[in-house]
C-alpha cells in the first residue's frame, strides 16, 4: 500500500524551509541557501537529506551550535586551489561559498581546488558538483561525516558514511550525476526495513561486535553501517578505503575534525568542524567533445537490453531525473501526510505559517 | 599446502623484464619503465599485474600495436592541467611522462592533472599514485581498460574494472595507498577459484545473461565481473557508477577509446588508444600539518581492537607493505616455480638469458 503523500509546490516547501530557519535566528539570505539545499534533496528524491532534516538545522542555529549570520573566510589561496575557514556557518552556506570560488578557479586556469574547515552538514553533497555542471565544468564535492561506519576487520565505527559526488555535463542539460555515500546503504533505509519488521540483505549493516547481521535493529542499536562491498571478501576493505580517502581530502587536507572526532549526528555540546572539500575542472582544457563523448557514453548505457523488461539500463543520475519528472507531473514534491504534519508542528512552534 | 616458489632477486627480476622487452623491440628507457612497474607490482604482491602480464607486452611491441621506442606528445596545457597523447608507447612511458608532468604542475600552482590518450595497459595504478608521494604530493591514478564489468541491470559488459588508486603521504615513509579495481574482484582471483573448483562469493561474477553466478566458470566463459557492491541491492550501482566516473576521467577527458568500445584484453589488430588520468596535488595549499593529521588518522585505524585476534586491522597499502617486508626478508620476490620456469621459456624464444 502506497502512503498517503501531501504534494508541496516547490516554492511553498523552500518559504516554509527559509522561514524556520530564520525564525531559529540565521539569517534570510543563510536560510535561501539552507532551503535551496534541502528542497533539492527532496525534489531529486534524496528525502533522507531533505525537510526530514530541517528541525536538526533549526537545532543547530537555536543552540548557537551553528553561526547564523557570519560568513566563511579564504585563508590560503593559490591561482587553483583555496583553503576555506567556514567560520561555523549552515553547510550549504559554506558549500556555496566554496564551490563558486572553485567554478572561479576552474575558469581562468582549468582546475579549482577548495577545501574547507569548520563547516556543518551540507545536504546532498550533488548539490554542490551540480553548480560546476550548471557552468559546463565538471565538479566533485566530498564531506566527512559523524562516525558510522565500521572500520574493516574491527568492532568500531570510526569513519562517516563519507560521500563522494562526481558531475559531468553531457549535451544539452544531461549530465552524469554520480551522488553515493561511501557505505552499501544510508542509514534511513536500515530504518525503513525496521519499521517494516523486514530484514536488511547482506552487506548493509553489522551488529555492535562488528559481525555482519540481516537484523536492522542491531544497526540502530550501537551497531552501524558496513562499507560499500560489504565483508571483507566481497570487496568491503575497498568502501572502507574510498571512505578513507575522502577523509583524507576533507579533515585531513582541510584541518577540521577528522574520522572517530567528528561529532556525534544530532548534537550540539560543540561544534561540527566539518571537512569539505570541492573541485571543478573544465574539460575545455583536454580533448575537444567531451559533451558528445559524455552523451554518447551516457546513451550507450541506457539503450543496452535490460535483464529485466520493466527495470530499464540506468547511469548515475538518472533516478533522480525521473524523480524530478514525477514531481513536475505531481506539481510538486510528494511529501509522506505525517512528514508534513510534523513539519506544520514544528512550524507551530517557530511561529511559521504552516505548509 | 603451500605452492613451490622460487624467489628471484628484484635487480635480476627487473633486468630480465628489461631484457625481454627490449628484445621485444623497444628501446632500452622503455624496457626499463616496463621492468619498473611490472617488477613493483610484484613487489607489492600484485602478482595478476607483474610478471605473468610480460608476454602480453612483448607482444605487443613485437606485433607494432605497441610503439616501442617514440614519446608522447603534450597536446594542450595550462598551468594546471595538460593534455597529451600518448603516441601508443607503451603504458608506463606515457604514464610515467603524465605523473612527472602533474607532479611538476602541482608544486608550481597547487595541482596538477593531466589526461593521455593513446596509451596502453600501464600496469598497477598505484605505481603513479606512489611518484607524488615520493614528492610529498597527495597523488591520484586512473584508466580505463577493456569491457568486462556488468553494466547495472543489463547482460553487457561495457565498461572495464577501471581502477582509482590515491595516495597520500604521511609521516616519515609511511603513505595511504589506495589502490583498488572497481569491480568486486579481479579476474585473477575467479581465475584461482576455477583453478581450485571451489565457488566464488556473492558480489564477484556474472554469467553470460549477467545474472550473478558462484561459478567461475560461467564468468571466465562470457561472463564478466560485478561492479563493486555487487547485486544492485547491495550497492552494485555505486561500483558501476565509479567505474563510468573513472572512463569519464579516462577515455572521455582524454579523447581515447571508450566504455564499450576499448578493444580486447590481449589483442593486437588496432591500437589500444586508452585513456589515463593523473592528479599531483600539494597539501601544503591548505591546512599546514598534513602528513601529522593523516598519520594519526592511519595509526588510529591500525590501533583497533580486531574482530579476530589474527587479522589486525589495516589501512589502504598496508597489504602491499606486508608483502615488501616478506620480499626484504626472503631475499627477493617469491615467484610460483611453474612461472619462473614459463618465464624462462619465453626467454629462449626471445635469446634473453634465464631469471
Amino acid at each position: 500500500m502506497e502512503r498517503a503523500t501531501k504534494c508541496i509546490p516547490i516554492p511553498t516547501a523552500k518559504r516554509f524551509v527559509k522561514q524556520c530557519i530564520v525564525a531559529g535566528g540565521a539569517k534570510e539570505v543563510h536560510a535561501q541557501a539552507m532551503a535551496d539545499t534541502l528542497i533539492a534533496a527532496d525534489h531529486r528524491g534524496h528525502f533522507s537529506h531533505g525537510l526530514n532534516r530541517l528541525e536538526m538545522y533549526v537545532k543547530d542555529i537555536q543552540t548557537g551550535s551553528t553561526v547564523g549570520d557570519g560568513e566563511p573566510v579564504t585563508l590560503k589561496e593559490s591561482a587553483a586551489t583555496a583553503h576555506v575557514d567556514g567560520k561555523n556557518n549552515l553547510g550549504p552556506v559554506v558549500g556555496n561559498y566554496c564551490m563558486k570560488l572553485a567554478i572561479k578557479k576552474a575558469k581562468e586556469c582549468g582546475v579549482g581546488w577548495v577545501v574547507a574547515k569548520g563547516s556543518n552538514h551540507y545536504g546532498i553533497a550533488g548539490f554542490y558538483a551540480l553548480q560546476a555542471v550548471e557552468e559546463g565544468l565538471v565538479g566533485f564535492s566530498f564531506t566527512n561525516s559523524t562516525p558510522c561506519l565500521r572500520a574493516n576487520r574491527s568492532s568500531s565505527y570510526t569513519l562517516g558514511s563519507n560521500p563522494i559526488s562526481c558531475a559531468a555535463p553531457a549535451v544539452a542539460d544531461d549530465a552524469f550525476v554520480l551522488d553515493m555515500a561511501t557505505s552499501t546503504a544510508a542509514y534511513g533505509r536500515v530504518e525503513i526495513n525496521h519499521r517494516k519488521g523486514i530484514p536488511i540483505p547482506n552487506g548493509w549493516g553489522a551488529d555492535p561486535n562488528g559481525r555482519e547481521t540481516n537484523e536492522p535493529s542491531e544497526v540502530l542499536n550501537g551497531g552501524g553501517l558496513l562499507p560499500l562491498g560489504g565483508a571483507e571478501e566481497s570487496g568491503g576493505y575497498k568502501g572502507y578505503g574510498l571512505a578513507m580517502m575522502v577523509e583524507m581530502l576533507c579533515g585531513i587536507l582541510g584541518g577540521g575534525a577528522y574520522g572517530p572526532n567528528v561529532r556525534k549526528w544530532g548534537t550540539t555540546s560543540r561544534e561540527a568542524n566539518l571537512g569539505q572539500c570541492f573541485i571543478a575542472l573544465n574539460p575545455d582544457m583536454f580533448c575537444d567533445g567531451f559533451g558528445e563523448r559524455m552523451q554518447d557514453l551516457m546513451d550507450s548505457q541506457r539503450n543496452l537490453t535490460p535483464s529485466e523488461k520493466d527495470k530499464p539500463v540506468l547511469v548515475a543520475g538518472d533516478p533522480e531525473r525521473m524523480h524530478i519528472k514525477k514531481c513536475e507531473e505531481l506539481g510538486g514534491i510528494p511529501y509522506p501526510t505525517n512528514v508534513v504534519d510534523h513539519m506544520n508542528g514544528l512550524a507551530k512552534e517557530l511561529g511559521v505559517k504552516p505548509m
